[in-house]
């Protein structure tokens, strides 16, 4: 018989998964009732159940079933046992964000990186200081540390390698196993991503487009870069390289870019090449010049309004390839470009009015992201819970 | 609790998919085995085996199995009962291809259409015979038939409407819901798909990338389109416009598309592009031309090589557009670029080699396609088990 299959099945964490999902819906229930509504044996659900309830992440209640028969113990999920960690490198620095499997945040914090020119080692030492002291937060508020994932602008191998980050100057750094090394905490899953996708990640489960199918986030900072949510789920390619849209080459002979190439996308509407064609003896702090950039084209003064114009145009062109080949409901504008998205997104629009096939733009929606700033980290944080709701349960440590 | 949901869960269809996927690594087996494997309770796997049975899905042999203990009956799966068909309308003209669930081909065709100028409505005639001609065929070999997928080069809607298909000029033609009236047979399920969609389960599932869960099949005649697998899936995007690469824009001012835009990737690079280029006053029948321009190249004639050498180069662009984008591990040229790809591919990976930002492409393998001319029929009736083994059952019919 043909088959098309999607790897082997793991069939306890599909079980998993699915007991979990039960109680997100119909909880309080007991384990009779979870047997009966999954499908699966008392024993498996017993069993199940009790690896849930060493980890606390389901408790037991006092309350007992409306009907006749004997009274039942039943079950509710409890989300304050386990947070989730995001971390981001960029080329502005470190950041931290927090949450717990009820949603609640327990930290968010924003600091200077070692610089550019600093090297990773020094990078990943400040990572894991900053690593250390949010899992220290998160304890002291009585949860476990389910798992930290970090956010880089990058190509991410499977393996967590770096392979290029070009703003930070990266090449082939093994972030994941050095960041692990340094934290000296085994017991706590450490995973590294690409920024894009962990902004299409927090912009699918919050805000706007939370729950949005077919989504893309877009980032705007160091180097452009897409987050892909394709029929659900992060869009990651044979080797996890997929979104690499900053060196789309859409001029013949256009300027020349970071990559060594000519007329990428990065090289046209990146917002280097932007604060560079509006002020180019400005402050030298890119922040600074954004902010002068941004008040510049409220006012509306017309040089500042045409580059932006010309910005979105070769967005757009970026942005039609993206919609013909994927289809998406929603692209999400990120970072710098959440910021100038009212100067941009007109003439984003018209470029796909022009050259996407499908009737209006096959459906698609350009919009600022509701998360400019955190958008990586808020996706890091999510990235780990996801893990567990797919059926991978953390890790009992000696002491919990 | 925070959730990446995939829309509602059919628990039933998750659970049928289980035991088929059971049955198929495991079988013969007993349903206690299958229970115990699965996770599953007795009754559920009772209930299941039950409908499969009545199915002729699932049979049951009168092995014992080799322990102590009472004999059980064991379950082997029987490919036989049932055969889906596949058909493609497409510029030449209409075909047909069936095989049963244990994957014997049982019949493969191929008629003249009524001509571009025929319109909708006699084309959906002509395919509704060849339809109840496959039908009946599978019928008088004692199999049932599971479902009908037609190809169509084109924009289709999730309802099976064909939104535009230039190359047969429809527009707005409801092909799903026009075939199952002409059919007569309502306990038939009747799909329809992008044709180059339908070339990528093909690619997907037979021939040399057969199990690749990041393919693309590239279709080469009418028009330029891809049929992306993703992560083991079919992409579809939002609405099920996926894949259309026809119309990037790869030259500014380039030549005129049939589109009414200019500088398309179909106007570079598609078969009628290539075949104007090289012999504009040859024989009217595209496919003769296509067979002299084969022969030429092949001879090695320096105009002809040339020609393609530049359709390749034009190509390569646009399908580095769907490396950065998607990492594919493997893209297979279909229909002529098949037949073409020897003086096609050296041009592609040039261009890939230095438009593609991950390095040697992201690992991307360019290859013809095994099934220049049958990938369409072939992923067409593979669709229809598709359904199948995600735990969708066919109907029971009152005669079965």
């Amino acid at each position: 018989m043909i088959t098309q299959t999607a790897g082997h099945t793991d069939i306890r964490a599909t079980n998993l998964a699915a007991v979990l999902g039960f109680l997100r819906r119909e909880a309080p229930c007991s384990r009779a009732a979870i047997a009966s509504g999954t499908g699966l044996n008392k024993a498996t659900v017993t069993s199940i159940v009790g690896d849930l309830l060493e980890r606390r992440l389901v408790r037991e209640t006092q309350q007992t079933q409306n009907h006749v028969g004997r009274p039942a113990t039943l079950l509710v999920l409890d989300g304050s046992a386990y947070a989730a960690v995001g971390l981001e490198v960029s080329a502005n620095g470190l950041s931290a964000l927090a949450f717990d499997t009820a949603g609640d945040q327990l930290l968010r914090w924003h600091r200077a990186g070692p610089g550019a020119d600093a090297g990773p080692a020094k990078t990943i030492a400040a990572l894991a200081v900053l690593a250390r002291r949010a899992i220290s937060t998160v304890q002291s508020s009585g949860r476990e540390v389910l798992g930290i994932t970090v956010g880089v602008p990058g190509l991410i191998d499977r393996d967590g390698v770096v392979v290029l980050a070009a703003g930070l100057g990266w090449r082939d750094v093994r972030l994941r196993t050095e960041l692990t090394a340094a934290l000296g905490r085994p017991d706590i899953p450490v995973a590294v991503d690409n920024d894009a996708n962990l902004g299409a990640l927090a912009d699918q489960l919050h805000g706007p487009f939370a729950g949005c199918d077919n989504l893309i986030h877009l980032t705007g900072d160091t180097g452009i870069g897409a987050g892909v949510i394709a029929d659900g789920r992060l869009l990651r390619g044979d080797l996890g390289y997929a979104g690499e849209i900053g060196h789309l080459r859409l001029v013949a002979d256009g300027p020349l870019c970071g990559c060594g190439r000519r007329g990428c996308l990065e090289a046209l509407a990146g917002l280097p090449a932007i604060l560079s064609r509006s002020d180019p003896a400005a402050d030298p702090d890119p922040q600074v010049q954004l902010e002068h950039l941004i008040r510049r084209a409220e006012a509306g003064e017309a040089a500042v309004t045409k580059i932006l114009a010309e910005a979105g145009t070769h967005l757009g062109n970026g942005i039609a390839a993206l919609v013909n080949v994927l289809n998406p409901a929603a692209i999400t504008l990120g970072g710098s470009y959440a910021l100038l998205a009212d100067h941009l997104i007109p003439s984003i629009e018209q470029v796909l009015s022009e050259s996407v096939i499908t009737p209006d733009a096959g459906g698609c929606t350009i919009a600022p992201s509701a998360f400019p700033r955190t958008a990586t980290t808020l996706g890091a944080a999510a990235h780990s819970l996801i893990s567990l709701n797919s059926g991978r349960l953390p890790k009992l440590t000696v002491n919990s």
